[in-house]
């Protein structure tokens, strides 16, 4: 009796799932890799010809060249396909309706990436409140350590500062736990209150309104999804309400933040400094925030470490690992909707 | 009975110890500042014999002017003056042989900017992970996320990887405790070996040589004084030793890495990444680190946050109080040496 093999299409490398993991899904399955989205809707359909058909297809990273992922990219596939596994957590330049009219079930990735996510942020909130660019910039500039008239001034110690998490979820927890080593004091906001247990484990106190979090907290870190009642979230009226010389950061996604509000209140001075992975229109983004002493920047890099890449391709694969040996995958985000 | 309160005169201003405890000091101490080196050369001897004569001197941050504290700058205290309290760490700009001679003792401050400093190094090294400065370059050149020959590559993660700390001190304990929020192995050296116990507390393992930390860690952080015996010990047989593509950071003092070596071991790519907070010759540093992506650079600024002034300057004061209400300061440098 002859084993088949069900076939993976995976776009594009699955090389950072670690080598020894590839070698060992490799006896499972038959892995096939394609160019972009250009050479992929111009030879996909006879790849499935001489190749296929595929039983799975494998969203890995570094897929911008692809996207977005729709009927008139992924059609080849069909009606054969059964499974599409996304390395990444969120899933915008995804066609779900299509995938689920057409029988194929779409998983996404869960927890990857948010330990990586919540560095960025401890990251930045030590940088900003540091000041190191400014104190970097002082150096290139011939004015070692940036006198403010003529007088050295200290930087801002996290410790003692009250951090405030809007979305205390997977990605908020590992910011509270982190922040703990760096002494500060952990409150947050988000629509369900944790048990008072999972509180006393995180070391965190509530906050049942949004605004009273913003006009306690010395720093303010955000981590909830984007949708349309987050977008906008934090506006003029949520500015006005912050302390004077608060610090801001936003590793979640751009538009959860009035832009034009942001930049009032930076010269204004009421956010002291921010720290920004997300923005506005990426990649192109609001020139005021490009070379600016007061912010430090980043091109959405939050997730984007070896060890999340490597532990959201074993996610993807995983989800596919599990499909062909169960009939169920780990984490489908349309399992109830799939038709045919 | 008038009791007389002791005179402190104050290099430079003492507020950074906080309102209330300043008020407090002064109830028991009067306080003088006078202006940088000159105006102090000139002057000091006319105000000890108008305001004089002081029985201390409280030497704080920002002291830049001064330098050095010699016999030039102090001669007009004595005889009188029986304490210098400074609120640094360091004291290679102090002439501690003439004060001893001139029966004054000396204190330094132990422990106030040693979490900040740990602070500094974490930063740095997440910074550095992470390729920020390579990354938010990027975005001001407008080729976001600087793809590598036109692919997505991702950043390092500090995830499983290995701390090489060398000189497990105070500042060397604060950075062992924070690297493990961030899931890392710590290794250490230093002359002497903690105790068993001490080692499980601080989750850290001994090398007994340092050429073996240095062949097997990830990230190497340099936490001991400089002497004529840690000048140039990270040199290039030292760079030779360690695992291609390394992350240094330094923070303790610039002349401990041989600067040659490490420009050389940068070039090679031996060293990925580098975060140098001390520097040879500050303020006047390499141009080879300044505007460079693969270096975090500050301008020596570790443990100079808000935090630490006020606790050095605490530190100071409380060995100003003791000193004259017990006879006995609490962090003397020279206290064996004392003479007159």
């Amino acid at each position: 009796m002859t084993i088949v093999k069900p076939k993976v299409l995976a776009i594009s490398s699955p090389k950072w799932s670690g080598d020894e993991y590839l070698a060992a899904f490799e006896e499972q399955f038959d892995i096939v890799e394609p160019g972009n989205r250009k050479t992929t809707i111009a030879n996909l359909k006879a790849k499935v010809a001489v190749d296929g058909p595929y039983d799975a297809l494998l969203i890995l990273m570094g897929i911008g060249p692809y996207e977005p992922f729709d009927e008139e990219l992924l059609k080849p596939l069909t009606p054969h396909l059964k499974l599409i596994a996304s390395a990444s957590a969120g899933y915008n330049e995804f066609d779900i309706e299509w995938m689920s009219r057409n029988g194929i079930t779409f998983c996404n990735s869960r927890n990857a990436v948010n330990e990586a996510t919540a560095d960025m942020a401890i990251l930045m909130m030590l940088g900003i409140l540091r000041d190191v660019q400014g104190r970097a910039s002082s150096i290139a500039q011939g004015t070692w350590r940036g006198l403010t008239n003529g007088v050295l001034m200290p930087t801002r110690d996290p410790s003692g500062l009250k951090l405030g998490i809007v979305g205390l979820g997977s990605i908020g927890k590992h910011v509270a736990r982190k922040a703990r080593a760096f002494n500060m004091e952990v409150v947050y906001h988000q629509r369900t209150q944790l048990s008072p247990d999972d509180e006393k484990i995180h070391h965190v106190s509530y906050r049942p309104s949004l605004h009273s979090l913003l006009s306690e907290a010395d720093v303010i870190t955000l981590h909830f999804p984007l949708s349309a009642e987050t977008t906008g979230m934090i506006a003029h009226r949520e500015f006005s309400l912050m302390k004077d010389g608060v610090f801001l950061i936003n590793t979640c996604r751009g538009p959860v933040i009035d832009e034009e509000a942001l930049i009032e209140a930076l010269k204004s001075g009421k956010v002291a400094r921010a720290g920004l992975d997300v923005h506005h229109n990426e990649p192109n983004i609001n020139p005021y925030f490009i070379r600016n002493d007061r912010i430090i920047i980043q091109p959405h890099m939050g997730g984007l470490t070896d060890v999340s890449w490597q532990r959201s391709y074993r996610e993807a694969m995983e989800n596919v690992k599990a499909f062909f040996s169960t009939g169920k995958a780990i984490s489908p985000v349309n399992a109830d909707r799939v038709t045919k």
